[in-house]
């Protein structure tokens, strides 16, 4: 059963700066791109719309993803988590995701781990 | 490169609370399974302990996943994003990663969305 935009916008629950996280995902490929902040009123757009808006933290405005870079991202599918305060989308990501220029935000960003079996 | 424990302790940027939202993706999938919340030391234990432990903000304490529901998370990879403040871990995730039952947090959670042509 899919939910409504509005009753997701009703059920989702936003921190106490008004936001929830964003997790970006590149529908095909399944790569994690970036994760980002959205309002009620970003969720809005991003559910109608078509194209990915975030809020902005440090702008303090709403930035939809691609407008000045180009870069932008095509909503495919949504789904809000089990406690309704996390949102995963599946986009077709165009060109680079990040502003440094790799496609995701986590490229090339590895950290040593400890690794034991799973048994 | 492969960055050190160490040196991502230190240069991962928590928020007021301390915290750092954690993206889990299943290694081989890539399906994305959870979004939970690390401090400092949620972070080492993670990236030397080979499982995931968050810290849960309800119970207010140290949360190794799978302790309690045998559904535990190893780690097989780890990175952090462009900006230091998110974490993504790839790992091997023992039966269903949703307290709910269902393999992913987001399974049967579908929003409506509206989709326009990638051009």
């Amino acid at each position: 059963m899919t939910v409504s935009a509005t009753e997701a916008l009703d059920a989702a629950v936003f921190n106490s700066d008004g936001l929830l996280p964003a997790v970006i995902q590149q529908f095909d490929s399944q790569e994690v791109l970036m994760l980002g902040w959205m309002d009620r009123e970003a969720l809005r757009r991003t559910l109608v719309e078509g194209r990915v808006t975030f809020w902005s933290r440090s702008r303090q405005e709403y930035w939809r993803k691609g407008d000045t870079s180009g870069h932008a991202q095509f909503v495919r599918a949504a789904a809000l988590d089990c406690d309704n305060d996390t949102l995963l989308v599946q986009v077709d990501q165009v060109g680079a995701a990040c502003h440094t220029g790799t496609r995701t935000c986590f490229d090339g960003r590895d950290l040593a781990v400890t690794t034991i079996p799973n048994e």
